[in-house]
């Protein structure tokens, strides 16, 4: 990389034009099934709540996360985008992204380290009043190397449970220096995108990597938290026995008494067709695991990171190691038998050489609470301008409940489902309750 | 009533003999399917934690309850216990349990009022140093009567959700004046008793008051709590067609994401088969929903109160009343529609004729929780005088979390169902998790 | 017994006008959720297409059948009915049915063995056109007592298994010398009543005789027949861990392939909270199976006959016997485990203390098909006097499958569930198809 | 094509060898979920029942089906070998399964008509002894062109309802001159292929085409057969709201007994989120449909034949059409609704671009009946010369129900699932019972 400006993505493609048309086809295919944000663009058109804001971005660059930009973008945002992993860009949905005028993408797949932090400059060197994480590199550029920005920041959002604990840490550290709302924690994130989205598309994906079927088949679940429950429920509709394994016991006792079989995991390995680990932690498949399993077992981790299977472990058992399939890797025993590892044991919805991510109604409502979330960051200001009260404090912040309420609101409309009202009986009912009587 | 001291239920009774072997036979068969109090027994029973304290008590006697108690005794404890309602006692087991010599029971059924409070003085006469509620009249006749004890009670326990609201709003005046452990908003209660306790025991209560069916039914549940997430599981569970009414958005989204229909009452009305409500709250069906129903429908309440259903509303409308079935009343309507009302719309699996209450296992955990609430108590105080270290402050308290656990951990052993134990490398890895790298 | 005329119900009470009114109050709950018989009575009373026959019943006489046999009287028969079992007569019921003037009910609870064949024969003093048995008593008693009547006979229905049996086996030996109508073998009676009415049943008067719950419990269920089927589907959907045992491959595979445990019963015996026997066989649990069950469980049978839980082997195994509760016996063993028999053994839906059999929707469903099946015996005889053409032959017959369709029909529209029809290009494709092209 | 012999696919690919380890690799993987084949495999290899045999087969020529060739030739049969449509053949696999000593195979993706029936010819040519038929291919060649072949044909196999349908008529009109084995209708087919093979896959397979999830969704499944009854279940385990549309009342009766809702098409289409047609009928969904649907609704077809979704009306009513990605043409009406059909409205777990067909386990039962039954063929044949006992007669045969029970017994063993025997006294009471006492 020279000195010069990192060029956005539309100077760096051959065939633009090709790339624009295929990118803004993934887009409009995502943003027909997310209906919460094609409400509040609609809205966003209309009411033009970010004129006069820039936000900077550093986030997945792909057909649903654009839609997201996009929202923001007709909202009257100026965007400046980069991507948030050198191997998650789409280049055409990210060219289809910099055809908008009031967006810059400069996201590009399989950019070196250099390019990629060149990129994150780029974005800042648009001076954001708001920055949308998906890993902090946003605001970690800024409170590194551009602080003199700090003062007309408005807020950020942050996307990833990772991304919250280190802001937290920042936070706890008075090292944080505007306001971040911790979009990752709201209910309309947790309770939809881990159980129902890890769970039908991990299986899916895992489904279309190997040809089998789940009827009958001994699935271990390692984890009952949200996303080992979704997995546990999604497997045990496809006909799978499942077996969970936990270490906090109240979670193991609410699996008993779903009706799954619970155990330690070396248990479970002897009996597992297929080893799912949702925990979050490390080493929970190794090598005292790996030595009681049957042959032909598939091992697969829908947790965040890549510790959960050890394959190191598994590698110094194995005598061979071959590809039994695109995104299926084998691990041979001496004994003859084959260890089946899925998409090297990372993320299988996100890692498999198929895996499309989360299911695009799930993003809808994770991207539908960042819209309302910058939205606020705005409008806390101006609320604060015009009466002088408090905006949000630097520091990581809930998103506030009614907005998340909000969100689900648009989302049941949308679905044309509706719901009763408290009437005023009821509410004086539930108060005189909850403050004694 | 004279002024003479209520007589403990032994000496209330013409065949005490047979009293007591009946209401044995009842206790026997709850203790064999409460694996969780047999364990503390038998620990207390080696340990007796409770030498010297006096429990006064008040809950409904009947046989889950009287092994809480008597688990308590041979835990060293002298106790005295009454009924916590006029209606919910078993006089054979209230016989049962004075038969011990550490125990005095005053609990009979269909007392008076003045009867009902002579019984409650009669178990504040033995000055007790722990108490145990289910509803804080304990609590309250010695705050309101006899503040001359508190100095030497170390604490107390309070089973449901109307005694921990309560006893929360004392706490806000200042008025509580010892602390009371919030038993009822433990997980291991909560998680278990509403979903399954309640969901289960419902189901079967109404199917055996009314020789109905579930399977193909329009099966109405108001409100998604807990409660209302179990009711609605068990009756999908029986393939009933679940339809949910809801007033927070996120619930009413979460029903629907789990398969549900979800509309307002007075669109389910009209398509109910059942309606059984969960919310907590008044007037959920009324005037305007009776209105709409079909002939034959039934209507049942499964939260606490019998506020749900507007019964006087539905008084009204009707032009005939009668009894259809025992624990059935049906309201005819002038078209001739009769709406079936079960339990007369009280807490139908304590209100019914056949009723049962909550499954035996599921109260096994909450006095499970209980018992281990008690011996806190009591360790405390002797921690606290042993270093001079902070006992409980007078007010509400949760239960620490690792008792709550501990519980779980002996009814998983009890089931023979083991688990994994996070080993020093996970801890550690979580650990720097949540603390940031 | 004199020589007499055995008399009607209603010269047997004391209290007939009680008693009737108490009867109609149970034969209105059930019609009022009995759509199929509800629609055919007034269908029948319109069009009186039994006007002329007599028709002599022998069936368990209760609120279910009451309304069947009201039913075939308002549409013009005569009717005479005695019970088919001397403990299952309601003499409430039986005396509601007497009061009306084209019936005569003979059916009394408790009456010993020549007073219940004395029933029989004054029913079959009404010399009856058209038979209606549940057991084969009516059909039995002319063949062997009356042929004179047969040729007069239009033809029967037989409700149970063990009638169609018996029947089959009487045609096969040319001794069966009317028409009659295998009504337990239609898919309408099969479907239904075994999986929704016996799994739901039987559940709900364990769960209710026990007051236990299902979730997280090992409930083994013996054999996976459609009874099997349901009442393991029943079990899963509360949440209980399902083991299933079998004798026939494909069907353990099944069960197998649906995510069940499947195992000997040797070895789910040790696991079992509960065991629910299905399998219309003998011996499916015995001595080596009570040798390895834990303390407390709970053995039932829903299974036609009292003979699959061996109680015999288990009596010699005990060293103690006693009423654990109503509708429980607890055989206690030399080390002291208690095993738990509910409702000695027989059909736990219709012979624990609270058990009320089918549910009313069921039955509404088989009485149904028996209501168009008599209809369908009246018809065919008048189209053969009139065209000449072939009445059914003697001997067993499978119901046209068009008037099991026809019941199916009257149902979906009572329940107001419309579907749709075969269009001819669409009739004309099948059709093709099927013969080939 | 010249008169000159077809020749073997080997002979027609640039590199052989590359193709062949790609072709076993996919064998690999397949063959390690086949346990049944696996194990026939072994017992064949042992025993050679096939010696002296030649096997002439047509089928979909990939992985899993190549493990049945392979298994007929360790077993000591010759085979040839051609596709069963030109589309379906993987020519990696083609050519392992040529690298075999006692196979060739004359499939090739790709080849024109003269090309596909030249190759047949060429599998004819090895003048078979056994056909094993996915359509019938190689009885018509025979039957048509070679006649003179049949006297030394032991029999055939057919593996699908089209052909088995065809052979039927040809039996019917007393076409067909040797024996064959409808296996296409066996219980170890019929009962897990459609349930589970075409529930999950059809579901997996649309849900990775279109990246949308299931949850909440209104999933229209058309008709309720084994195929709809296996999509319905599976889509409710991914917490679809399922609706059924059927023509059959007992039918559309059990799937309201389910829980499901029932509605005809006309009604549902309003409602769909997804339709998925199983009905193996023409014309399920129409232009009347298409006019009430929603924007962005899914149609998809899990049926045999591509006429279940009416694209012709489609087109017609559409004023746009495009591929809004892959798999997936959007067709646009004129209200600007998008109405997307997937894999073209072909059966979508086999057309679809990313489909795999259906999941290799239940190709293994399906397959473990093939090789029984051309075992069964050979072994009868050896019986009548042995004994002068019947072989088959020409025409149609259902499977031997003890062949098919040996499938899943030899699956229950490999999946180390033991089941209980029938003792001698339990066959002689359902004997005894079976004839009537």
């Amino acid at each position: 990389m020279s000195d010069e400006t990192y060029p956005p993505i539309s100077a760096q493609l051959d065939d633009v034009a090709a790339a624009r048309e295929e990118g803004r086809r993934k887009m409009d295919w995502a943003l027909q099934h997310m209906p919460i944000l094609s409400a509040l663009r609609e809205e966003f058109e209309a009411e033009k709540p970010f004129e006069g804001q820039r936000v900077g971005m550093a986030m997945h660059v792909e057909a649903k996360t654009a839609n997201l930009v996009e929202t923001l973008a007709v909202g009257g945002a100026e965007v400046a985008i980069t991507g948030c992993n050198p191997l998650s860009t789409h280049d055409d949905v990210s060219a289809a992204l910099d055809a908008h005028e009031d967006i810059t993408s400069y996201a590009k797949r399989g950019v070196d380290d250099d390019e990629y932090y060149a990129a994150i400059e780029a974005v800042v060197d648009h001076e954001p009043t708001v920055t949308v994480d998906d890993g902090m590199d946003m605001v970690a550029a800024i409170h590194e190397d551009h602080p003199e920005l700090i003062d007309s920041i408005l807020g950020g959002c942050e996307e990833t449970t990772t991304g919250v604990h280190r802001l937290r840490a920042m936070d706890a550290d008075g090292a944080l220096k505007y306001p971040v709302f911790a979009v990752n924690d709201t209910p309309m994130k947790r309770l939809f995108d881990n159980v129902h989205g890890t769970g039908e598309s991990s299986l899916a994906t895992i489904a279309m990597t190997t040809n089998l079927s789940w009827a009958g088949k001994n699935v271990v679940v390692g984890g009952y938290g949200y996303c080992g429950k979704g997995v546990a429920k999604k497997a045990a509709g496809q006909n799978a026995n499942v077996i969970v394994t936990e270490v906090e016991p109240r979670r193991a006792l609410e699996a008993h008494m779903e009706g799954y079989d619970v155990m330690p995991m070396a248990e479970a390995a002897e009996k597992a067709d297929v080893v799912l680990t949702t925990t979050g932690n490390r080493d929970v498949v190794t090598a005292e695991h790996f030595e009681r399993m049957k042959d032909g077992v598939l091992l697969a981790n829908a947790g965040h990171f890549d510790v959960e299977v050890n394959l190191d472990e598994l590698d110094d058992l194995a005598v061979d190691r071959y590809e039994a399939r695109d995104g299926v890797e084998a691990y041979e025993m001496a004994d003859g038998r084959r260890l089946n590892v899925v998409a090297e044991g990372r993320l299988v919805n996100l890692a498999a050489p198929i895996a499309l991510g989360h299911p695009v109604e799930v993003m809808d409502q994770s991207f539908g609470v960042q819209a309302v979330a910058v939205r606020e960051l705005v409008e806390s200001a101006e609320r604060s301008s015009a009466d002088g009260g408090d905006p949000y404090d630097p520091g990581v912040h809930d998103l506030p409940d009614e907005l998340d309420r909000e969100v689900a609101e648009i989302k049941l409309e949308a679905e044309g489902v509706a719901h009763d009202e408290l009437t005023a009986d009821q509410e004086e009912y539930m108060g005189s309750w909850q403050h004694g009587t």
